[in-house]
C-alpha cells in the first residue's frame, strides 16, 4: 500500500556522551520515510529542503526509493538546522539550537501523484501544515500522526482540530501527560482517544511502548540496547517502522497493531545503535525480521 | 517449600494524592510473607515488634498462616514507624519520619525450626543484619535479597559482602544505576551479577521489571493501573509473589524465574489497588491467576 510522509527534512548538529556530529541529515521525514521503506512502497515524501542540502541526503532517500515528487528544493534557501545536546544518560536533552531557515514558510503541496495515498503519516509539525496536508488527501484508510510538547503548548486549538481527522496518535509519555493533564497513562490515553483517534501509543523511550484502543493495553518492551548512541530520531523511526508495516500487511486489526508496534519498537531500535540516520541505512529485511523474533523473546513466557 | 522471610514490620503513616493514613499495618516483611503466603507454606517470618503492635496485625500475618516463631516482641518497646508522603504521580515520594524504635537493637535470631528452609528472603534492612541471618540458616536452595538507596551509600562494603552470599538481587531502577555506577540498566545488571548475584531483577515502577541472568533479558510489563491508590509495600509484594512462587514450584530454570516475576508483579498489582496491606489481605488463588492471564494479553504479540 502507499504511504505518505509529511515531516521535516534538517541538518542536525548532535552531541552525545560518545561523540557528536555536525550538520548530519536528519529531520522526521527522513527518518519515517527511510524506516518505512523497509516494508512496502510507494513511500512518498512531502518537505522541503533549501540548495545546501547535501547530495548524499537525496542519495539516502534515493536508495530506498523513495518518492520525491513532493519534495520542495529552493535553490537559494538554507535547510532546516537543529543542534541538540543528551545528558549522561541519554534520557534527556537540551535544544541548542533551532534555525527553521526554509521551513518558516513551508506550505505543503500534495502533487496529484500522492492524492490517493492509502496512509499518511503526519510527522511532528505544526498542526496546522497537518491539516493542510490532509485538506489535500482523497479519503486515506488510515492517518497517523506524531507531535510535541510545543504544538501541545502553543498550537493547543490547531492541534485538537488535526486529531479530529487523525486515527493513531503516537507522542511519548510526558505529552501524553500535557495533552490530558492527567498524570496516570492509562487514564491519560483514554482522555485523549476523546479528543479523536481511536488509537493511541505512548512512547517510553528505554521503557517500551504502550499501544492502546478501545479495547485493548498492549505493553510492548523496549529492546535491552547495551550500545544505545544517539536517540535522536528514535521516535521517527518508530513512526515509520510502524506505518511501513500497516502499509505492508493492509490490516489494521488489533493483533497487526501489536504487531505493528513492535516493528515500530524495532526500527527505533536500529535507529539509536549509530549517529543520525546511519543505524537506518543498510539494514536488510531479514535483520529486521531476526530482531523482531528477539523482542517476541523479550517478553515471552508460558503459563507452565 | 520452606520460605523463611526476615525483614521490618512497621506502623506507616502514609499520604497520597487520594487519601491518609496513620499506623497501618506495614513493613517489608509483612508485606513479603502476606504476597507468599498465597503460593507456598510454611511461611516463616523473622523480625522485631513493640508491645504497640495492634492485634489486628497479629490477626494478619495469623490468618494467612505465617510461622511466628522467629517474631520477638518487646513489650515495653515502641514497633517501628515510618511516615511518607507521595507526590502528585506516585512516582515519587519523600520520607517525612522515620523512628527505628526497637528496630534499633534487633538482632535477628533465626528459631531451631528455621534452620532448614529451602528459600530465603531478605527484605530490605540493614546488610549486617542480613549477613547475620545467612549465617544462622543451613545451605538454603536459594537466597533472595532486596535493598535500597540508604544502604548502597551507607553500608557499601557491607552489602558487598552480602551480595557474594545471596543468588537473587531485587532492586529498583535507580539503586542499580546507584549500586553499579552505570546509567544503561543491561550494564548494570552484568555489574552487578559481578558483585555475586546470578539473577538481578531490576523494578521499574510503572514501567514493569527486568529478569535478568547470564543468558537472558526478560522483559515484565507493568499492569496497566487507572487505581493506583498506594505504592507503599509494591516492591515487598513483588519479592513475596516471586519466592512464593519458587517455593511453589521448586523450579528454579529460567523459564520459571520468568512466571515467578510476573507473579512478583501480579501481587504489587494487587498492593497498590489499596491502601498500606489491605490490597494483599483478602485474596484467592483464582484471582491471582486471572491476573496472572491477564499479564500474559497485556504483552503477548503473534508472529503472522
Amino acid at each position: 500500500m502507499s504511504v505518505l510522509v509529511v515531516g521535516s527534512l534538517a541538518l542536525d548538529s548532535i552531541e552525545t556522551p560518545f561523540g557528536s556530529v555536525k550538520d548530519a541529515i536528519g529531520g522526521s521525514a527522513v527518518y519515517i520515510a527511510t524506516a518505512a521503506s523497509y516494508f512496502s512502497s510507494p513511500i512518498r515524501l512531502v518537505g522541503v529542503v533549501g540548495g545546501d542540502f547535501p547530495r548524499a541526503g537525496m542519495a539516502l532517500l534515493e536508495e530506498h526509493n523513495i518518492d520525491l515528487d513532493g519534495l520542495e528544493i529552493i535553490p537559494e534557501g538554507r535547510t532546516f538546522r537543529w543542534a541538540g545536546r543528551y545528558r549522561y544518560d541519554l534520557n534527556e536533552r537540551d535544544t541548542l539550537s533551532t534555525h527553521l531557515n526554509v521551513f518558516e514558510t513551508f506550505d505543503p503541496k500534495v502533487p496529484d501523484s500522492y492524492r490517493r495515498s492509502r496512509i499518511v503519516c503526519l510527522g511532528n509539525i505544526d498542526p496546522q501544515l497537518q491539516l493542510r496536508v490532509l485538506d489535500q488527501v482523497e479519503n486515506p484508510q488510515i492517518v497517523v500522526c506524531d507531535t510535541m510538547n510545543y504544538w501541545i503548548e502553543r498550537k493547543n486549538a490547531e492541534l485538537r482540530s488535526t486529531l479530529k481527522r487523525i486515527n493513531i496518535l503516537i507522542l511519548n509519555e510526558s505529552e501524553a501527560r500535557l495533552l490530558s493533564n492527567e498524570p496516570n497513562l492509562i487514564k491519560a490515553a483514554k482522555l485523549i482517544r476523546g479528543m479523536g483517534p481511536e488509537v493511541v501509543i505512548i512512547k517510553k523511550g528505554e521503557h517500551g511502548s504502550l499501544l492502546i484502543t478501545e479495547r485493548i493495553v498492549f505493553s510492548a518492551p523496549a529492546y535491552p540496547m547495551e550500545n544505545n548512541f544517539d536517540p535522536t530520531g528514535a521516535g521517527d523511526s518508530f513512526a515509520g517502522g510502524f506505518v511501513g508495516w500497516l502499509a505492508r500487511t493492509d490490516d489494521s486489526s488489533e493483533e497487526n497493531l501489536k504487531r505493528a508496534t513492535i516493528y515500530g519498537s524495532t526500527l527505533a531500535s536500529f535507529c539509536i545503535e549509530r549517529f543520525g540516520v546511519d543505524g537506518l541505512a543498510d539494514l536488510t529485511y531479514l535483520q529486521i525480521q531476526d530482531r523482531f523474533r528477539a523482542f517476541r523473546e523479550l517478553s515471552r513466557f508460558d503459563e507452565e
